[in-house]
């Protein structure tokens, strides 16, 4: 969870100078790999040889989509080469470099004079669109969401696209498809390529959700039929706190696609719309989810609460009826425990046996009297 | 209610391009079931034979308006088939597949350029609008509501409408209406016919609400006349659960209409307008009766919990009051039962009767002080 | 309340075609009355014989201002003809006889092509504002507001109102003061004349605020002072749901009241702004008290918690002081119950007394044990 | 509180035509004062001779800003009169007499035709901005705050201040800083005074909000170190309550302000909106002030209920330790206590001695069970 | 806190002229040290000799960025004469020295005529963007959050900054980036200087808020573990009042960055609005982390009463058990402790033996009645 996730970015960049390039997140062994895939309808090339050399900002008049997909970014040097060779703003690249940043888009819209980076070098920037993102897989070890920051950067016929080196490359099912055929995906161009890297992430949200979901139907099981524990709380707290953690997560998504939408005539062809609406209503469809769950949860805590409020009045009860019954029959037979030199019951024959009918006559008016109040 | 009707869309789907059409839904055994409705004002043809050959997009010349009714859409080829016919985007029939698809409503506003569905073969699309909403349903023998995709394509001249198959067939009425008379439905054109099968599904939602606002006033009667048991807070968060399912399922109906009612010029006929204008209305008020009911409904839990800690209240007193006054008599007569040598109250001849006076007193001084603090 | 006067509306009108009349409401016996009043500055008349006949759509070029006063709408066919003879929109007719049709305002602002009612006929419709309200009353004798559905419907130089016939005519001190002289009423358009109906209804509102103000009064009285019983929160409850249900009706007259003052130049004047923006604001006022009332009621509601829990303390106190004091008591005693062989104890002379100083110092222990800890 | 100052004016205001002027308020016995001040930059003049014939509209032409400060609005004839010397519309008289108006701003912008007042008269109006607002003070001997109903129509080159007679004239800071020097006020247009005398409002808001803090922080101190009584929670509601008035009392004003920013080239001079801006700033600051008590009162409340529910808890634990320890042990001596023929224990010689021990022991057992759970 | 910081700024300026420079804050006894920075991309300058007379509008044609480092606001008069120097408007003056004003911004954007201050002289004012914000500070010491009131004021090519004396120079990272090399903040112009100075203070903020989140941690793991005390609850009030305190003063900073951002053309060169979206981003990842803390809190508190009353509930039961198992046996033991002349029982050889059985018996049957309703 977030909590498990906090890097101290605050004191590590506190005094540098913006733009600082300072990678923030989780230590990494691997190296970092880089493939380079082109495309196009006709044909593909895909280079994995992760060498920097060939990943080069493409002339205008290329016939190809270039797609460079970087596998790891605690490494910023690499990083730094790339948006050096892309023309990439400082900026871009310390989110890029950030695993702490808020999913966000941000369109650098027109070449910005030179602005040196930190070391002092020039790097003139172009106009491209940056998205970053996360994305959710369920760790099953550890029982909890892991989060991964995927950053892509759309340039005029190229695609960067930049994820932690987690697990596996979550974009093989795309590098599949554009090996497979010349589908939807090879005859489109890159701002196709974007959407359907984003449409992959957006997938495992629903993948997420519908985990979620399970547990609470667990959950609601639980509560509704009694057989919950004091346990049962920290869990729906637990739960409470991971669907806080992925609306944050997916909420900025819708804002990403809407300002995607509203770019149309720059970056993004007209055919790719229908496609990003698609993922819009996506997205919105899991956010409705995670608030129909929220409603769920508070009101699985009204219910709960209710239960424990019952047992307390159940227990209470049970104590009241013991009372009431055992303490005038303590009584009772306290007195004929006294010791007075003249207590005339005490004499009688059948006095013993007197006093049994009498203290069974209260058991007996007792247990009416609390049947009647709906107590037993 | 949704908990039953969650299909893990998402693990079916994941990794699959967009666009590809899989059924998601329940599992479905009778054919689908095909009708061709043509009708102008002074003629109507009705073609219930399921053939899909039948159902091709009408010349922009033809006299007559036509309506496709689909009933069933568990069968990927014949979707398939009927929007290739129709020139549909891929995307706009995965909709129409997906039974866990949310109400929307999309427009394709222009020819887009050929787009390849996942098998390769090339559609053109033409502009449609696309809404899709759900059918409630309230089921007798599973004290559920029923939900039913629904989905309806309007074009120029053309309607199709998709519906599960469920029960009957939900447009019933119309097609009886358009075979009555030449009322207002023959005499208008497909906008017309779009807004009567909105209208029936949304006729429904008053009907749904009803039943519900009947179970409100069984509750509110029970707990306001304290009958109420712990089962009552599970019927109140069921019906919560119901409420927040209905909202989810109405709400977006009230932005599909604006978006109708603004689109005015192209595709809905001006005096269509005010038709949809009462759509809108009605569907508001389904809206605000909801939001009323979770009103109440969070007020009757206020009542019940105030009445389940006014019975604590009462349980302590009783408890309480017996303590009072059955511990002070039990010493008593526990004093006079100790064998010390030597306690003159116990050579008296009346000790006995003035220790019965004495433990009057103090029942009678307990009663009167209760009485004053109001707990008897 | 808005649960007494359900009409199973949905159920009647299921299946029928859109703009069929049906009358939704209470069932009257009176005959429906209508008044015609005509006037301007100069001159009046007033014809109360319930024509129909009379009631025609005036030329534009009548110097009067025609007021159509129809007291009842229970008789579909009444409203029908009024309809055809004004050249109502059908969905406009079958708003005034729903009395379950929620406030709205819809504008009819162009002649729209003949439309076919339910029933074959064509009507053409013109220009018109249509206004619906509710007038809410304070019955006595049921303790309840008593809901009466008012439409109004204004044209170029004409009015129709309609009301359920419930009590009096509402509308009569409009009428007095238009019989009176011939002030602002009299010297001004169609427009004003609706301003000063509405004017009436809004009035309405104020005096009923004032009145659940008293009561609210009364309550919070009640409770601050702890005399609240079980029963007072039922009454709050009921105060609520009355709340909820006023600020249903009030609400959207504000929206009304804004529609109308955009719409200036077409069928307002503009020298009946200023009166508008007055009666905004009234409305305005209503809504701020009923807000405030609201809040009122949820800190109310505080309180009233706070008491009964502080009450459940007082009574653990007691319980727990009295335990605390005679437990011990008796335990001792107990302890010279016994009959054991040797006691040294029970031997001596005045064993008996100080057994009874201890008990003593115990309890005066335990009083100011009790006392310290602020329980006493 | 607005408890005490309902004036029932929907009664007294019920059917009479809009625009009558009758005064809703306290009843008040002094006469009405009016102090008429005439200033420029270079010279002054205080008429305070309550002369009405002396306020008359002035020229447009006049070198002096013409101000005129009525103090007691209970006379309708007095500000009936005003109104006509001055054009202003009746509507616009009617709110200056009802002290039950909400804070709000009317701009009566272009000369409306003549419209007749109640009593038949015709009053041309004028271009005027009107602002009602409320004056704050805190009433020491009620305890309570005092509401005054602050009336400012502001034209051309005058400005007319209406206030209740309630303390003292309001606006004697301003009326001595006119006299004092020719500063800001003397040097500025009839606006600069409307910002002057609204900014003298203002100013006393946040006196009010220092003295509810001054309450709050008490509370805040009783409650933390666990002082609080029951009566703590009767003067948070009050508190609540207050704070709830205050803020329905200034949060219009922020609106107001806003109103008269946009209005800059009719009636406010370019260089007044710097003080019109400052003045939205300082109403801002007290908005938010107020916002954060609210805040603070519900977290307070947690933290009251939480110390309720401790107490109580700490009552039952004491309880269940007394009866723990005393039960057994008195279950004990009664088994000694009694009378069987054969009990072997009571004839040994230390049974006694046995028998404390071995009560000793439970005792010791219960102390160390319950500290182990945390209960001692 | 901020209840630590009321000055009294209402008591104090009530009724004076607005515009009347009165310092609002706590006592300070050092002087006002002043430095002024000049700087170019080639060349810088620093005099720190708090010479006012060195500090005076710079020419529109200067090479040099002209900045002012004011530390300490504590004397009216300093602030005054630069005010003057600088043409400052006397309600820009009035903001600076005022610490209790809310963080805004203001843009006096023309130059305004001559104004008079409160001690007659006359100011031209230029145009300039003012700046307030707060530097928050985590005090060790007082375990407290410390405020630190900012002000920074943007001409053509000046930049004032204006610091409470409260601890070290804020700025001095940056004044260290401009005398160790002509990096970004030299090579920009004064626009760039004003984002570099909010950025220092925006990267506080996540200083604060991850000082927060670790206490959060704290709070919920003692929580989560049930090893919460009574204090638990009122840090966590603490916690509340802080997150609270924190975002009332971090929320204006976005709309302050925001409002830059639309002044682009002005006084924001195209350059530097990267680096102000960059700093909005932040400022919102602040607001958003503070969100989720307050959202965790409450759910936190939910946890907190649960186990309260579990605790509650665990308390009830161990009362209930004792006293269903040693009541019934307290009654046992007092029967045969009668002294009826003829109990039969007592005279039986076993007869003590078999009660013994009886009460294992009852005992044992308590326990698995306890057991069974799952209390044990």
């Amino acid at each position: 969870m977030s909590r498990h996730r906090r890097y101290r970015s605050a004191e590590k960049t506190l005094g540098t100078s913006p733009g600082t390039l300072t990678y923030v997140g989780a230590e990494i062994e691997h190296a970092t790999k880089i493939k380079r895939i082109e495309f196009n309808a006709t044909d593909y090339r895909i280079d994995d040889s992760s060498r920097l050399s060939a990943c080069r900002l493409p002339g205008l008049e290329t016939p190809y989509i270039n797609w460079i997909d970087v596998d790891g970014i605690h490494e910023p040097k690499v990083v730094a080469a790339l948006g050096q060779q892309y023309h990439l703003h400082p900026l871009l690249l310390e989110d890029v470099l950030n695993t702490e940043q808020k999913p966000k888009i941000d369109i650098y819209d027109e070449p910005t004079p030179p602005i040196g980076n930190g070391n002092g070098a020039v790097q003139p920037t172009a106009p491209v669109v940056y998205v970053t993102l996360k994305m959710l897989h369920h760790s099953r070890q550890r029982q909890e969401i892991d989060v991964e920051h995927i950053s892509l950067v759309l340039g005029k016929n190229y695609l960067l696209s930049f994820q932690e080196e987690r697990t596996k490359d979550i974009f093989e099912p795309v590098i599949e498809r554009i090996k497979a055929s010349s589908g939807k995906t090879r005859r489109n161009g890159a701002d196709y390529l974007l959407y359907a890297l984003m449409d992959v992430i957006v997938d495992h949200y629903f993948l997420i959700t519908e985990r979620i979901g399970d547990k609470m139907d667990e959950l609601e099981e639980q509560i509704v039929q009694e057989r919950a524990t004091q346990q049962t709380l920290a869990i729906l707290y637990k739960l409470k706190r991971e669907l806080a953690f992925i609306r944050r997560t997916v909420y900025p998504v819708r804002d990403i696609i809407n300002t995607l939408l509203r770019e149309e005539s720059d970056v993004i062809q007209h055919n790719t719309l229908p496609y990003l609406r698609d993922l819009a209503d996506h997205t919105n469809q899991v956010i409705e989810t995670l608030e129909s769950y929220r409603e769920l949860i508070s009101g699985l805590m009204d219910v709960y609460y209710s239960i424990v409020s019952n047992r307390m009045n159940s227990v209470m009860k049970t104590l009241t009826i013991f009372s009431a019954i055992f303490m005038p029959l303590t009584f009772i037979v306290g007195v004929y425990g006294m010791n007075f030199k003249y207590i005339p019951e005490l004499e009688t024959r059948y006095g013993y046996f007197v006093v049994w009918g009498v203290m069974a006559l209260v058991t007996v008016g007792m247990i009416v009297y609390f049947r009647r109040r709906g107590w037993l």
